[in-house]
């Protein structure tokens, strides 16, 4: 459906050519200070037409909120908010009448609903992530503000072009049937996790933040555009300075959640958390990340962070960092031999203007779906803690079977008429 | 939390050493044949002590069903269900009591909850994963039995070791920047799809049907256990004959649900549906994948199936597949240095009974938790389609915005009174 | 929280002071022919200043539908739809800066999110009901298109001027422990039931289709509007068509969510269904509705209807039919003693424009409610049905188990491939 | 469905034949002490067997917790439970096998399932609320000890018999059309509920607390088993301590889901709260509550509570109360003339062994859904209160906005690392 979350709740609506796209969010914390800009900021970052690199349309996506906020501080009440379509006519598209676009969504839509938007993607629309971006944003500004949490994503490759650090070469990788091993990621690309920030990313058109590679992708991407032809790529993001303890067992571990909201943006086809794939290569004595003594403060860190700053489904307090795959966009304008509606088989020539590469662009549609399931999760936790502060401390437990380092913390929760 | 699905829907309990795991299955369909034997099937197939390659606890897991079932009927009431935890004594990891283990859920759930259970993985524990297996043999009989559909996974990768054709080679990859590619996948891989049955899978003790490979696994797997270490690998999992036209746009794509699904498996770290993150690398003029007529039946079907039988977060009547990554076993009998619950640095060598390679289990894991997202998406599907087979026929739309071979299928639904 | 409702869904924002008011309905069967008018129709029902019974404000409250829908006809897709508040200055509640409301939200607002709207109701202002309504017109051309389903309410009292079919004579009651019992209902009431219509309803400015009774209602409400004071009443519903089988046991019986879906309407504060309180004094040798074989069809039908269409949560294809109580209007211009939110006692005196009883208005609001659980069973029964009409039918059951006459009915639900 | 809550989540299973019934209770926190004694205390007040006015099945009843608690203490995973069913062999029903019971839920649950129990009342038995009980009796355990809340349910009336506070004299009721009124309910009544206590109510066999009224009501039920009928009555319930801002505007409002609750209680029909239906007869000037400055404590109190604890769906911090009104029995050993399953008439007489009025037992289920409902509440508006305090102080709105007395109260949530 198009709802998504338990307790911060985010309801998209919207094709692409209607009147407007939008969205309900539900849950905000009351007394957050909140304007439009800040959620424009993310919109724009979104939104087409800001190189050479993504789909010519210009469309101003400018937000308009409609409830929830009063003198600039939000009132817990849903927060409406609406983008106009400004390009409602579709013409482009016509030719698109008879065929369905391979691999796009024009076919099952009609599949699944009997009906389908007149032209365009509909509501598989890139357009539909305005919703979630805009949703992304406000949620953003709570963790920021409330935990000082940090998300920030980046393109960490474009077709066979990977950021030299984020694959160990695999000049490296000895025999199959060899134990020896290199680590799943490059030391350098855990570092660059730690400081990458959205001003370096920015700073490359390709929103990949190694300049040299940045420049090899402009020219394949330059090159799919040129051949009417489109290319894939992977989006990495990482969120610093969560809480630990995030993350709900059994069905609901954060990496579970995680991947369920990367995998609702459209074209996304992989998720990888923390070593991935890769990771699954790796003995376990090497793969481990063992605990020290965290450094400043109570509790432990680890040592390294293969496991992408979660262990049993919950987070552990270190970065949590992931991948995420975007195939190449479907819609291509060279001709394609393929089959109209009815079966009849022919050549499907496709116009309209289109992104030849989606991965600049999908970087904060990837940075609001972290941050909405981010935020679930803390009003959830915070439900349990709260709780528990209100309860008496244990002491018929042996001492291994309680925190050692419990909240001295006081009881928040209810004043007591 | 513990709670699955929509309309079907699984609740599990139980930790590690407690008196028993369970579940309650709401939404079965009434009217559906049901024994017990349906659900010890898979239950035998993910438990210990089925080779030398897992653990060597022998755990009969019998399964004890509660309700919902007369005469070997389900009633359409929950199915309540458990199986005994036969060993809840506790004793072989008490040298773990003053470490949290590496990369394990220990310290995780000690943040969280403040508690945590006295011994083994609790909640944590691969025992919960019971309560599923046991649900979704349930979904698969149903999924069988009205729609042909048919589920199965197998071990595709054991550390560096692949089924050779799993992989295009790496040698057949050619510089970086150049267009020309391979495709993602071998097209023996995408034969092995089509055909690959539960037989052919569990005629292997690694469960990988490629029988050269699983005896270069299996010496994997023994060197990993000598060396008192684990080793990682991945499932691939198909799902044949499910219908076009399930997944709901837009959070609750079909691929994200399966990568939730996926990732609230213990171990899992990564998921990626047809051609993944190879995919990426592709141009779309080769990864689309072209509509031909269906053969002895109305609708169209694909040419190739990069997209792994889903367009726009909707089934498109293909085979469905993925692939899930399982990271090596967290719990290792080597030394490992790290530190105590209190910070204080140390050696933990952890005893216990262990498996050194999770996957050849994994296998019926995949499945139910694939059925349990096919079962789920199925009936909310259906209850769409029943509401338009009520309405009249679309008079006043163009003829391209409505599906042409509307179902003739005339209204199921509702008796009037 | 804003969202109501599983597949069927409808989500709400807006306080009566901020820039517009609405809804987004998700789960709408595609194929639905859907117009602005459609809708347009239960807001004016609902708006304000409709007669001089109601708040003289003069809203014009215009349905803008926003997504969803194609040249009239539904697309599947979430339905976005606004009203403009027009009226978004506050000026006349000033003088409540210092005084919460008495029975008001003002103080709970306050309590519950630390802010609180800066004027008139927020959140909690009738205004928000909007949403619902147009949500509910929505099911409603579903239920009647697909089903012929009718959903008519009415005022059936104001203070203590009940229709005079409504309740039995209190004359008629006998000593408190004396069997002798009278029905729950008279039996005009009951007839009333089965043939009111919108018309009648809509023909008194009171919503009251007795027209004697109606004119008593009048006095009373202008009554209190000179009193500057407010007089409560009880709205009657009654949903003719609905098939049987509508209701999920356990927690979401019918009645249930009735209750649950009319105590969320505004100033509620009492449902009952069938012959509710009053039936509990009736035994049950006289309250049960015997069985009778169903007139032109299958099935049973009951010969008194006591239980209001539903038995075991579960509606049985009789006529389903609740009253709601609504409070007095808690919002009075007559001075009260009172306390500000300091606690300071003293005298407020509210202005503002405020309806001195509700229930005129409340009638396409319970309406809309009925609408939309209605329809959500309906699409849930349907999956149920779907499912087991591809089911082999049973032969290993007892014939007292089975449904005698089975749907011969063939099977929906999906083609296979 | 079968399960109910957000946070705070009970899933029950079980037939009255099967083999157990049960519960999985997800959400509870961690670390509150909990025995199986806790729960039986309460399940054994809703066994049948307690006196002569229920029915003679003794039936033991005994708990069985199976998961998440160790050490009598919860460790925050699902709670499993279960009741074994000692009295599986059908017999006495037999005579029912042609006739569905009428105003039972015989038919309405073979219309909707297609197949039924093959005796008793299968999944509409009031056996399926020991998994409530259950539930609700440690969501009862969590209330006490963090905030005090007590939870205390009686019998308010058995067929005419009220208790004699719990309604104002008809004889004061003056002519229909007068402004005259007397308040809702008797001041009386309105001071029982500050004070009752369970041991009060436990003290009569009708748990009807009043001992006078009782010995009526005694003499009322056992007439009606005499004359092998029955009779219906009203539970009333109150929630005294439960603290200011709990229900979640505007479809979850406190009322809303307590009704929800409620009604999905076997037998029940009506709801109110708070003055309910015969307020609604009150004028608003009588019918507010004022405000007066809270004693002892910071924040405001009403002077009279006719809202019930319950102002704008939102608790106010005074007593919560509601009844609820049961039908009477619809098992009954007299002959009934009705209609078999395939319409032919004939006389039903049932034998089996029932009560000839349930109020009694369903004293503690009514506090049970009352605990799960609040305990639910708590959870997610302490989910809120948490991430408001860790929000810096507001300091742009207007004072009238913010919270006077704001919690000096410091944050919790969250350590960051």
């Amino acid at each position: 459906m198009s709802t998504f979350g338990t307790l911060f709740r985010v309801t998209t609506y919207g094709e692409s050519h209607c009147a407007s796209v939008g969205a309900i969010i539900d849950g905000c914390p009351p007394g957050l200070p909140l304007a439009a800009q800040d959620v424009q900021v993310q919109l724009s970052r979104r939104r087409p037409g800001q190189s050479n690199l993504t789909t010519p349309r210009d469309e101003k996506d400018l937000v308009h909120l409609q409830s929830g906020i009063e003198h600039g501080v939000t009132l817990g009440t849903p927060i409406g908010l609406l983008v106009r379509n400004e390009d409602q006519r579709p013409k482009d598209y016509s030719e698109t009448d008879l065929y369905p676009r391979p691999s796009h969504a024009d076919w099952t839509y009609l599949e699944k609903y009997g009906v389908k938007a007149s032209s365009g993607g509909g509501r598989s629309s890139a357009r539909e992530t305005i919703g979630r971006v805009a949703a992304g944003a406000i949620a953003e500004k709570y963790l920021k503000l409330a935990y000082g949490i940090e998300i920030v994503a980046f393109v960490s490759s474009v077709g066979k072009i990977d950021m030299p650090s984020a694959v160990s070469p695999p000049s490296q990788v000895p025999d199959d049937d060899d134990d020896t091993v290199e680590d799943a990621l490059s030391p350098e690309f855990v570092e660059l996790l730690k400081t990458v920030t959205r001003e370096q990313v920015d700073a490359q058109p390709t929103r990949c933040p190694h300049a040299e590679t940045s420049e090899r992708m402009i020219k394949r991407i330059l090159r799919a555009k040129e051949a009417n032809d489109s290319i894939g790529g992977t989006v990495t993001c990482v969120i610093r300075g969560a809480p630990a303890g995030l993350g709900e067992p059994v069905f609901d571990k954060l990496e579970a959640t995680l991947a369920h909201a990367m995998l609702s943006i459209p074209a996304t086809k992989a998720f990888e958390i923390g070593s991935g794939f890769r990771g699954t290569r790796v003995p376990g004595s090497r793969h481990n990340d063992a605990f020290v003594r965290r450094e400043g403060g109570g509790g432990l860190a680890t040592r390294t962070n293969w496991s992408g700053g979660v262990q049993g489904g919950i987070s552990n307090g270190e970065d949590i960092y992931f991948r995420v795959g975007f195939k190449s966009p479907a819609t291509i304008t060279q001709p394609q031999e393929t089959a109209q509606y009815d079966g009849t088989p022919g050549t499907l020539a496709a116009r309209g203007r289109h992104d030849p590469c989606v991965v600049p662009r999908a970087v904060p549609i990837v940075e609001a779906m972290a941050a909405l399931v981010i935020m679930d999760q803390v009003l959830i936790q915070n439900a349990r803690r709260a709780a528990v502060s209100l309860l008496p401390p244990i002491t018929t437990l042996p001492p291994t079977m309680v925190k050692p380092t419990a909240p001295a913390a006081k009881a928040e929760g209810e004043e007591k008429h």
